[in-house]
């Protein structure tokens, strides 16, 4: 592994090695705390996203490692008219590692043929965020103890979702899961999803359009927003919309070991009241995104 | 203490503790050099302040701790339909403390409800800054040796400066303190400030209108700017302006161990010739900010 | 040596001493892993410069130093009102040193008259920019092995250029060096540089409007962009463009150790096909970059 752009570019052994990793820094963590001392990483964020920024940063701080970058293209000049090879060859004589946001497709894989140091895709449009689905399986492999023998209900908007499409196909690559997509027709999962990944991968599925039939089945529940502008009319809308806000009324239909995981941020999918709850790991989710990502900065770095 | 929101929180005794640790800060800097090693601090500034972010970020800096965050609302996108409490707890996984600016007055308050890591309130609107009002007393204290037994004039606009009031909080807890309030008519201190807190702790103060009057009493000589568009009329504000800017001329009515005290920026009101003068100490005022900032993390991240 | 304001400040000494740390810190980067522990650099980029403020942020981390600063002057506040004398003593009550850049010639200068702590320019207008002549100057030396007995050849926009005319002012000082000047009439060097500072230190050149005609007799070949606007006339834009584009065809006609410096960025003036001919070194003056503002850093701090 020297760069990481697409999440399915890490083979099984690669993924359980960094969650092994990620695990033994959250139970030692001063033994991690200088690992990167004199390196640097090197955030170029091309359009704001702040929680992820941070992510990074902090993990890199965590480890001992200083961060240099740019939070939005505006107050950058690299931005405006150099290629991004001659920029990314300018920044990898700076800094050890460089984490990429960039609203178009493809830029962080075409950036890491050029780069002398590794690339990290932090979210290319709406295409990848490959350590958003790392965070998503290190959260669900610590709460529930392995991704596999599990019924995943993925719920809300499943036709734009970069964030869900990931997670399919990273889950499909696990022994006996099961998936509940949970959506209004017109955000139904996109055709090449349920053939090439979920069908191919002998994964069994169902498709409903609420939240009430089918949340006693599930392990865990990946909650993701809905967008009003999203719909075709005002009368699905309204018809639908509640079927899409987990409360702690749904909530009683559950299982009391439900896992509920949520990218964040979150508008009003999931009602704060179940913050509460015990089976809210929607916090605990941001944290192992931190920890995932102190896993791979010392793994590209070579340092642990 | 767990969060600093409003400097009258803090108990005579809290305050007392934090100017000792301050001064034993200055006195042994390299003490601390690595209190903080491996803590972080996030700056969250919904509106820019340089000065005030600069401060915080090299007192954390200064006791070896590191720093994330955002200088405005512009470039981050936590700003955008995310609830502050979310924004908080998302925040707090990375951070072991949070510094927040924000225009709504309360809003750093309502963040500490949510918070599992401190939250320093870093000025919230025309409504609280409580670390400048612990600068201005950190400043008085180490030069004139104790807050009490002072006269002290506030000069400029008393009526809508955040500043001022704040400060005449806390020096009315302090022993035999005299306040002369000297500013143009409009601009007058408010009546629940003279009612609820000058003559609630029987604190004797005077009202006036020029510096001239009252300069050769005073021990402190609190300065803030006085904005021609706070005027009433042009004719007001011709024949008054000059009464609020300080110049050698006026200083020579003064005492020889005046304190000038400003929290900056400032604009024209103390003529630039002061700045060599012995008594002006607003820039001393600047480097006790930070010491007393470097005091507050200290406390509140309990490392000294 | 307490601030840089111009290249020209420095004295043959001086220089020679930056250039001989820059090759210690290069080779024996551990040692000074942190010599600059404790120290804050601020970063006041009053115009945005992302990668002159990632090679001195960069520089001072890799000292072990810490890093405040802002970017743009939109997310600012010291950039409203204040005046810099007043910015500047605030900022040096918060770090160790300070390197600015400014839209105004001269307002490092200024600054420098009125800070306690070093000024660094990094860039004021269309005026300075001597940390890139260093560079340049720092690349040639560890290229070439000296800077002396050279035919260094001087390519594209050379009236408006701001890094060529340091670069020759600081080249006259040296021995036996021969000037080629390459541009478009309407782009030629101004009359001042060719009287002032070539024909009165004696330094033999030459002014041609193509680069084939001499590019077989360089040494150095320092490219730098032409701007279609600069031209009088489309005509002329057209006839001669191509003249300053340099491509694997035009190399073919030039020496085997010519050395190809660019200040970068550059939009097309060197054909990408160039980047992997060894004689193309501006990625490593990027590095070099770097290296000497890590000497110039710590020289400043007196901490090397």
């Amino acid at each position: 592994m020297k760069h990481l752009t697409d999440p399915m570019d890490l083979s099984m052994e690669e993924l359980e090695d960094l969650f092994k990793l990620a695990k033994n820094i959250i139970n030692n963590q001063e033994d991690y705390r200088s690992v990167c001392s004199g390196k640097i990483l090197a955030t170029l964020f091309y359009e704001p996203s702040t929680r992820t920024r941070f992510s990074f940063e902090a993990a890199m701080q965590r480890l001992g490692g200083q961060v240099i970058g740019f939070s939005e293209p505006g107050s950058s000049s690299v931005t405006k008219g150099e290629s991004i090879p001659d920029t990314i060859r300018t920044v990898g004589s700076y800094a050890d590692l460089i984490v990429m946001r960039h609203p178009k497709e493809g830029a962080p894989k075409y950036a890491s043929y050029h780069s002398l140091v590794p690339i990290v895709n932090a979210g290319d449009g709406g295409h990848q965020h490959p350590t958003q689905t790392l965070t998503d399986l290190l959260t669900i492999k610590e709460i529930k103890g392995e991704i596999s023998n599990l019924t995943i209900g993925l719920c809300g908007d499943l036709k734009f979702g970069r964030t869900v499409h990931s997670l399919i196909k990273a889950i499909s690559r696990y022994e006996n899961i099961k998936v509940i997509l949970i959506s209004p027709k017109e955000l139904q999962i996109p055709e090449y999803i349920k053939k090439e990944i979920l069908i191919k991968n002998n994964i069994p599925f169902l498709e409903v359009e609420t939240l009430e039939e089918v949340i006693d089945s599930l392990d865990v529940l990946y909650m993701t927003r809905v967008q009003k502008e999203r719909f075709f009319n005002e009368a699905d809308y309204i018809r639908l919309k509640d079927s899409y806000i987990l409360d702690n009324e749904k909530l009683k239909l559950a299982k009391s070991d439900l896992s509920i995981l949520h990218p964040l941020p979150r508008v009003n999918e999931i009602s704060p009241e179940v913050d509460n709850d015990p089976r809210a790991c929607y916090f605990k989710q941001v944290k192992y995104g931190m920890f995932i990502r102190m896993a791979l900065i010392a793994r590209l770095l070579e340092v642990a």
